[in-house]
């Protein structure tokens, strides 16, 4: 606990901040017009390359169940109604229908960050003004559209806790980019061009041992500079078993630096709430860390983001 | 269409119709208490296979956008509202949000059928009483939870407008087995065992051509026959452009034959509503009709189905 | 057709409108502050006075059933879902529960319009920017909060078809002040200050006979200058049938003159689609076209109006 | 809190309740297809009785704001989404509007409960089957069509606080129907046939200073003689500040024996969740504890119940 306390301690200055989202910005990198961002590292060649990786045709869901009961991390369950039972129609087949609804941002569905999640100081990726973007009827720019032929690349997992022998890290840690190097390493692999990267901090693994809390306090996720490191890897995307960010925030005055490094500044997807436990477990098993990993975002124009239920492939 | 009119008269007797229903009929065969159904053909060798054949590394997506408005064929349009925009919080980096609602079944968002969407004389898949199954907080059989590692194989797209060297079929067409077979030799593929098999009717350009209509009464699709072959096969998945039922029915007293064949009575999930489109357009340019497909249904506890982006990859 | 085609020929050109803008306009009548508008002409005293009015004792209710189908006037169906049936509790009572959902403004339910609902040049009641009051969290100014004590008063029906001696007025006929009053004199009844003022054009019932239709390219409702009337009276409430305006409009580009001139510029709310039918049969039966009239919107912070179930009462 | 321990220690046997609901019947009193129950007290002689007692005119809503943010008694917040702002349509006027959602039926949300939200060993009111009359369709029987065309009647508040000389009574006390008659006679009311009865337990006020806590578990409310008592004097609707039920249940195996008792037996509506605290003020203030109030139900076919705004109009 003395550690994570000295880790959670550390700051981030404004300035440092604003330095490192000029540094990682890929605004202009791929046209004025570009609304994939990150997503254009994910090359077909990358794409074929991540499914000649599949060796025993093993899937895992890294999605939770939808999860209607409110609580301390589901402030917006989602709804879920039986729209129809067979008990008022009369022919044959008889049906049953559901409705679904879900206010998907937040702590408790697994789900893609759209680009146009996220601003800072007004600005889009891209530099595109989020005020003139998005209306309520949608966002014209970076919605998750963007990423409507789905994400299919190499889904590479970093086990935190796992290297650190631990059950989870503590809410409130910021890991830094030299761990999540170390962590590769013992795992033998090595970012590369278009992976996307799952950092797995055990979110999940302490909710089902010590109950739910509320994560937009207190949650463990990535220090700032960690962005630095991926940026030089030119990762796709980027998930967690939380939404990526520490809180309490290391950086005064950004409540999330990670959502803006990654959506605003890098134009890199965010997929937030990933169940990583049964991911966890089959890559220990495997003795391996990396596998296809499919993100099929509805399709939903002007959409912020999407529920998602991504797919790892062994 | 002549021809048409003539397969369209075409009626299946009741008896016969309840005869193929005990002829393709899988009930047991996996156990008393398998709710997966036809999704035990695609083994994990299978799903593996299927990777294996990728090639370019091209994705398409096999989904329609979401359509939040009401028409002939989208009586229950899709809520689609920005449950925040960056106007209201006063805090870096601000964020713009999104709820999402939709009843999915019927003909206009491409969504899954899980196995107790449909039963037939009160029966579901494995001859679970629908009554006993499915209250009011869901389905405690066969929902879409049976499939929520994802459905990862080969898809195979069986182009009959294309064979037939048309745009489209007529509303009103069952497609027969002899037809289904001389399509998948031209195309060069065989079907397999676990195989998702995608038949295109060619209704959505069919209506990009002429409008909506209600497919309810009046849609192309399979003639009940089918289904023995597919049984045959032993696929996994059944996919189509509307949702795989002729319409008029040809079965009298069987509002949706194909419907209670394949998911009552196979186990068989059916994909309704799929967009065809390009994926017809990228298998004849690559003249290739078989891709790695992903179906990544949501994990609802007991839901009737999912909205669904399908992805094939090449 | 002919007098009446002469009616909806008659156009209002947009200068005159704008005068008549400004000419009925309260901004500023009570307080710059003030966002109850007309509903301050509704004292207690005329509360009173309206309640004193109760001779039988008989209610109707003026809202149409919640309807959840999709259709020609119906572009939003509500939502009604079973959430509990008996079926899953476990426990003595046992209960039914439901889920509505109402994206109420449109030609369908029985709603109130806010003063917030309606701006006209950016604008809203009492000079309000729209854009400043209005952002996705709601309105600042002139919600349906503004009648949350409810609105209680004198109804008074002025019915137009039973005037004429015909079922209903054709969609595209714009009612003048004239006619207004002299339906008033027939029926002995005069307007005063706090009414709550309903026009009946037999919309409805030309819907019961001939079946739906698009209402927002085609309807009855009333002619520019009747504003004026209504200003001079000082009425607190207008309602209608349909939504109060004609269309096509009489003002080339003002889509909904009657909205822009009630909640705009006199902060004058309004009810839209109004049961009027058992009302108008009703008050032939009694001869009394005046009675308590009970509008009791739901408390939603921010909202732009409420679904509602008027009830008059005799 | 010693007295109130006595109090909720006090407890009544099932047997005793299962008498007292046979005594309370009102099954087949207005005739076998009646869904209206006591309803039926509240004559058109009554209705106009209440208004005649209409003085100053004032007017004091009884709902609480509709809570979009869950807590420890809003499980399932209500949704409240901008459907459409001023940016998107390029019209004058332009429009702001709203989309609302709720399950409205819990803790938090004012609203009506109709007869059939409620059966006791499986019969609704009048000894109908809810398994027969409630589908995913809604509910054939008793649904809150039979308020629709509202319920104005004289409504009368008890306030047991009040009377008591306390802020509020304590979560888990059970008032009896001695302390109710004398809480009437302080107010100089006496309770006769049609009344709308509301009872005050301050629960409001307690979680204005406290906060919230979970009133499914720990609430005021009424001991089961109370309705023996509101029988005899054939009221029409019961509400209070809470749901009406004390809890923990007086009564072991029934969790809501008012609910059973009120809905199931005597076919009395109730509304729960009223918001008492400004109408308590109000009738301390004019030192008159009868009012005209208004419930106005949204018309929802087979509906369970409506959100509501109940009015007092003094």
């Amino acid at each position: 606990m003395s550690t994570l306390s000295a880790e959670t301690s550390e700051s981030f200055d404004r300035r440092e901040f604003d330095r490192l989202f000029e540094e990682v910005k890929n605004w202009g990198r791929w046209g004025s017009e570009d609304a994939r961002g990150a997503l254009n590292h994910l090359t077909p060649a990358r794409v074929a390359a991540a499914a000649a990786g599949v060796r025993e045709g093993r899937t895992v869901s890294l999605a939770h169940d939808l999860d209607t009961v409110a609580g301390p991390d589901n402030h917006k369950p989602a709804l879920h109604y039986m729209s129809q039972c067979s008990d008022i129609d009369d022919i044959e087949p008889r049906v049953n229908m559901d409705f679904l609804g879900m206010d998907f941002h937040g702590k408790s569905i697994t789900h893609l960050d759209a680009l146009c999640h996220c601003n800072y100081q007004g600005k889009l990726f891209n530099g595109v003004s989020s005020a003139e973007a998005v209306t309520s009827g949608g966002s014209a720019f970076g919605s998750v559209m963007s990423a409507s032929s789905g994400i299919i690349g190499r889904g590479v997992l970093l086990d935190v806790p796992r290297s650190r022998g631990v059950e989870w890290l503590d809410p409130g840690t910021a890991v830094h980019p030299e761990e999540l190097q170390r962590v590769a390493a013992e795992e033998g692999v090595q970012l590369s061009q278009g992976d996307i990267v799952l950092v797995r901090t055990g979110a999940r693994r302490r909710r089902a041992a010590l109950g739910p809390w509320d994560p937009s306090n207190f949650s463990a996720g990535l220090f700032p500079t960690v962005m630095r490191w991926l940026h030089q890897h030119e990762i796709a995307v980027l998930g967690g078993d939380a939404d990526s960010d520490a809180r309490p925030s290391p950086v005064d005055g950004v409540t999330s630096p990670i959502h803006a490094l990654a959506l605003t500044a890098m134009g890199l997807h965010l997929v937030d709430n990933v169940n990583l436990e049964p991911l966890a477990a089959t890559c220990a098993e495997l003795n391996r860390w990396e596998f296809l990993c499919v993100l099929a975002p509805l399709r939903v124009p002007g959409g912020t983001g999407s529920p998602l239920n991504p797919i790892a492939i062994f």
